[in-house]
């Protein structure tokens, strides 16, 4: 047999995807004007399907930054955090990391999905159990499947479930509770602080991967479990560089006085090359930014509020209430993969979300904004958006 | 009980290590002088032991490519390949991977732990059984368990033991034999001609970990595929861009006609934060130099011979026949963490090796050499250990 045959099913339903126009998971941006503006097929296009939640892959101090590391400290490290590749520069964003976050100790990996690979194998092993929200990003899953423990799903963003799942929990196990702050496909948001009671009530462990609430959520920015005022209760903080901070990587956070052990037992922090220099440059600059200016979260709030208060103008079924993140259902597979590519030929990539990327089955175009958005590139979004709209009402005519 | 309990036992190791002198998986590289040279706890140190083989960390059109990608394209994609993270410079580079190692596609994955993890995971189902080198990389290890495959391991480097192993495989399966060319920690290479010869007998697919040997071995650098003339006979070969190409990443290659299902059904290329434009700009460059400037080669490989003869002459009991990965065998854990001690004190840095990172329980002294070393600082280098040896030598009398 050959190797690739386990996959002629889904390679026949890309096909057909195919046949309906642009690859939708293989869009290729020809030229990047802006952090909210690329050149696709020869047209300029309004990314509202990013992660670019603070706009600053632009930021100049960043940029600048990112310049002078690699001009003195060269391309890559070429080596693991734990041989030839810890500069001062990993300690440094380390120390501004945790001093940022109020936590004892941070580690940096080197993509925001090792971060959860390793902060998960690190931390459960075969004898502990994970109690993971059903709605989890991959790369949770995926470190939960590498931990070798054992994983006992909740159902999403229900404490109530989880608490019952807890209650049957056998003596002597560590017991994992894992969730994030703001989910990225339908932008709902988890309550932490009831999770927090659940797990103190059972002397669980709570994780919570602020992935994409971190730089938007709280005060300060450091995500849902600030705005909810319980990072006391968090044991475990994880989040990427790759979105509000505009760069790459990730991070593992927290006061536990053993957490540095994960720095000689977690794999995927140590057989991994330590992120480069420009990298680590550039997220120091954006992690002070965020730090010293909150109007940055201002902005994304009143370009979330904009662009979600006018689709649901328009009479899109919205999955959730208003985030940086908004989620236009469709009614299934064949018409949203139309709606996306006529938005796309309309100059606005939104991502296409399907099944089984998505939960419950459902078909999504996803929106996310971007502080660096103008009021007229919502306005234009809009636009085309309302055009879309009378072409689904006609099509259904 | 705590959720660290569970490292008592390699956390009690690591303090005894500790009472021994520097932390030997926390050094910190205060400034990076060059490619070979670098400023530790305030000692000037050349620098023995990292994956810097080509020394192209400064390249100067590398430094240069990364300055002009992150102006003109900012500082990060904040999107995955399959969203918003495809750039027009991922796919040049993937289509000149694909030029340069004579194979119809190439996939670019965010770091070389990734490349293995995404390729071995897509490549191997449940349904599957993996042959696994038993001395694999750690991220191969990691991609085996992922995947779900069954995995068997056989003996290293031991062609007849894996066509015994083969030899009872069920009808149905895919099987996926897994090998790399240059094993880091001993510097052996595998005798992948024979290899290929068992995985023909059997109907299995072949995939070759070219981490080490990329730009290194073959005639055009492709390898020790390349070296051993059988690249035609290995279906899919991974690499890395964090060691000769002085970068961080890695790719994945095939001339099958379906490898690039693998886009839309590899969940570490899918759900990961694409490589930002500095990175896969330094990596084109280096790339193009690999490809241009086989006198590179002829250094490195001047190198090696010059440390590995003059290691072999000052007694040491080294690993393997010459390559860039030198392994010094020391006799005992103390021995080897004393010895490093006193070579980094003396401003020589290499990696120290030992169990359970190391096969069959061997403690080393790693050394890698660069194109980058000059003669002068190899004899500086021999002349260190010269003095180490003297010392151990007294040591025992």
């Amino acid at each position: 047999m050959d190797i690739f045959d386990k996959y002629a099913q889904i390679a026949g339903r890309h096909d057909k995807v195919l046949e309906l126009g642009t690859d939708p998971f293989g869009v290729r941006l020809d030229e990047i004007l802006s952090a909210t503006e690329a050149r696709v097929d020869g047209r300029h296009t309004i990314l509202v399907g990013t992660n670019n939640y603070l706009g600053l892959t632009f930021d100049e101090g960043a940029i600048e930054a990112a310049v002078e590391a690699v001009r003195t400290q060269g391309t890559g490290t070429t080596g693991s955090r734990i041989a030839n590749g810890t500069y001062a520069l990993h300690r440094q964003l380390e120390e501004e990391f945790a001093q940022f976050l109020g936590r004892r100790s941070c580690m940096v990996f080197t993509t925001g999905y090792q971060a959860n690979l390793g902060m998960i194998v690190g931390l459960a092993g075969p004898r502990d159990v994970i109690y993971l929200d059903a709605d989890s990003h991959a790369s949770i899953y995926d470190g939960c499947r590498l931990s070798g423990a054992k994983v006992v799903r909740f159902r999403h963003n229900d404490p109530e479930d989880l608490d019952r799942r807890l209650a049957r929990q056998q003596e002597g196990e560590a017991a994992l509770v894992i969730v994030e702050g703001l989910y990225s496909m339908l932008g709902d948001v988890a309550p932490i602080a009831e999770f927090a009671e659940v797990k103190k009530k059972h002397g669980a462990w709570l994780m919570v991967d602020e992935a994409h609430s971190f730089g938007v959520f709280g005060e300060r920015g450091r995500g849902v479990a600030e705005a909810q005022g319980v990072e006391e209760d968090v044991d475990f903080v994880v989040g990427t560089f790759s979105k509000s901070l505009g760069g790459i990587g990730g991070f593992g956070a927290s006061s536990h006085p053993r957490f540095d052990v994960l720095r000689y037992c977690s794999r995927p922090y140590m057989f991994t090359a330590s992120p480069n220099p420009a990298s680590i440059a550039s997220v120091r600059a954006a992690l002070a930014r965020i730090d010293c200016e909150p109007g940055l979260r201002g902005q994304i709030w009143a370009n979330a509020r904009q662009l979600h208060e006018g689709l649901a103008g328009l009479g899109f079924d919205l999955c959730s209430p208003m985030s940086p993140v908004i989620a236009v259902k469709m009614p299934d597979e064949g018409t949203a993969v139309w709606a996306w590519n006529r938005l796309l030929e309309l100059g606005v990539y939104v991502n296409l979300a399907v099944p089984p990327g998505t939960p419950n089955g459902v078909c999504l175009l996803r929106c996310s904004v971007s502080a660096a958005h103008r009021s007229q590139q919502i306005e234009e979004v809009l636009g085309r958006f309302g055009q879309l709209a009378q072409e689904l009402a006609a099509a259904r005519a």
